[in-house]
């Protein structure tokens, strides 16, 4: 198990004071918004999540020399284009449950819960806009990056991608928000745009260690606890990284007989095991980690040369490995 | 017939290059946002829309001593507004006919078509900062209202409100973009603040009239033409302004029937005609008629004490008319 980051706990009382304090609106749509960030029934912060962006926001903010608070309405911004983003997906996908607790559009119904989530999107870049300009526009920027990137890996269902397509998706639906968090943080220190540059490469490989090792766990779950795959991305006929490299690597045969398993309506227990077994043949699993290690060790030596204190560097290393190494 | 106002060809051109400008997005959902907006298959502007918004928007600007290039961006981005929340409001009442054409939805099914919401709502946006940080922040401060009025016309499914809650939802849903256009105008042209504030008025008074001429077409559709009513809102238990009317003028006994009849899954033939009947007993009609025409008085008496030329005046009074007497 890892140790939870210092970064997500250092900010965590201040941007769970500002996100209730920019949700305070006295509609039933404002009770929706607050429900879906944590705060119903009084507000149990266990159910707000890791406000993983938000602290990310106000970490390089502040170990670049810029003042936090200046950034924390960005901050906040960046959370609700997130947490709208999920409102969304959870209608698209037919979700149910969402951190474990019933996903707004099954309390709701479909129509208030696409009203929410357009709500939430217009009250992040509000909140952004209160940052300047420039930090409206790199919200804008990110979101749109991140519609686009929902929008290809819907598209992704109708057809087999290559890992590199598959990584392009991923740019944008996982990406694009680390990328904003480290580039609104970078705006409010004033970074140069080489440190800038920087930080959006860093954001690329935060976002792709990520979302690999996310994958991974679709198909091979916490394997040290449970002993086996938990597969669910394979029922789920998810085209996730795994599943584009096994494409990728297998015989004309075995790709053919994938695309039928994928074709169908669901996959059955048989069809599931040979797809892991196809998987474990072809060595998807080591080279599935091994990518995660590489961006891993960008982002790594990455963080050296951004001009952060060494235990700021520590900090923000410690977080990059978190992230790279979570269960589910 | 009405005469097609000098106000909506004036722009119309510009507008519409302006339009496909902003649009030019090489992915699926950039050929989706063309389709809705009426570019697509090389764009037979007539499924474009009347562009009545942005029109008022550079009408205003130019009228009052401003930049109507200037202000374009701005009235771009209040027909993303709008026309955002026409791709989500079909999905949400599963309306498969958008401007005689099939709704997004019907197209690219409902997870792409509130992915294409959601991208407009950020384009609409990214174009008002484009204006500057009044202009986005208005347009905002719109979408915000306009989803907060969407949400409470919902909410009327269940219950039967006054004259008075509806006409609050119908400033909000209706008004909300009525108001910013003028609003975008007048910042647009440095406007002072009395100014904006009657500009505001009479976004009120406008957005009221072409509602509630709307919502008497929905019964009455063009009976000049047609001799009978159509009572298409009453077939689909639409509570607008004369069902709202009727519940507040009706007996105990008939309010009761009333909400009978609204609270079945279907509207009968026999009951829209005995609805139909109560209406016209209670004179809703006219009644409905007198509001519109105090709410346009109202609204030419505000153009009077808005600083425009003589024929600018003239040309907006003709352009109230018109909205507030459309046929079906």
């Amino acid at each position: 198990m890892s140790v939870r980051p210092a970064i997500l706990d250092r900010y965590y009382g201040a941007i769970e004071a500002a996100l209730r304090d920019a949700l305070s609106i006295e509609t039933q749509l404002g009770e929706i918004l607050r429900y879906h960030i944590g705060f119903a029934d009084g507000g149990a912060p266990s159910s707000l999540g890791k406000l993983l962006r938000p602290a990310l926001v106000l970490f390089i903010a502040e170990g670049l020399g810029g003042d936090p608070d200046a950034a924390m309405p960005a901050a906040v911004g960046l959370e609700f284009v997130h947490g709208f983003s999920l409102i969304h997906d959870d209608v698209q996908d037919r979700d149910e449950v969402r951190r474990g607790r019933p996903a707004v559009w099954t309390k709701w119904g479909v129509p208030q819960a696409i009203n929410a989530g357009d709500l939430m999107q217009a009250i992040a870049v509000r909140q952004g806009l209160e940052a300047g300009p420039a930090s409206a526009a790199a919200l804008l920027a990110a979101t749109m990056e991140m519609i686009e990137g929902q929008s290809l890996d819907l598209s992704f269902e109708e057809r087999f991608v290559d890992t590199e397509a598959y990584l392009g998706m991923v740019d944008k639906k996982t990406g694009a928000l680390f990328r904003c968090a480290l580039r609104l943080g970078g705006l409010a220190a004033e970074a140069s745009d080489e440190v800038l540059d920087r930080l959006d490469r860093l954001g690329v490989c935060i976002g792709r260690a990520f979302q690999i090792q996310d994958d991974l766990l679709g198909v091979w779950g916490d394997g040290d606890v449970l002993g086996k795959p938990t597969a669910s991305d394979i029922r789920r006929r998810k085209k996730a990284f795994p599943v584009a490299l096994t494409h990728a690597r297998a015989t004309t045969e075995d790709r053919a007989e994938l695309e039928r398993v994928y074709a169908g309506d669901a996959v059955g227990a048989d069809a599931v095991e040979w797809v892991v077994g196809l998987m474990e043949r072809l060595g998807v699993r080591g080279e599935g980690e091994a990518a995660v290690g590489r961006y891993v060790q960008e982002a790594l030596d990455l963080v050296d040369a951004i001009p952060l204190a060494e235990d700021g560097r520590d900090d923000l290393k410690d977080l990059i490995r978190f992230l790279a190494r979570r269960e589910k």
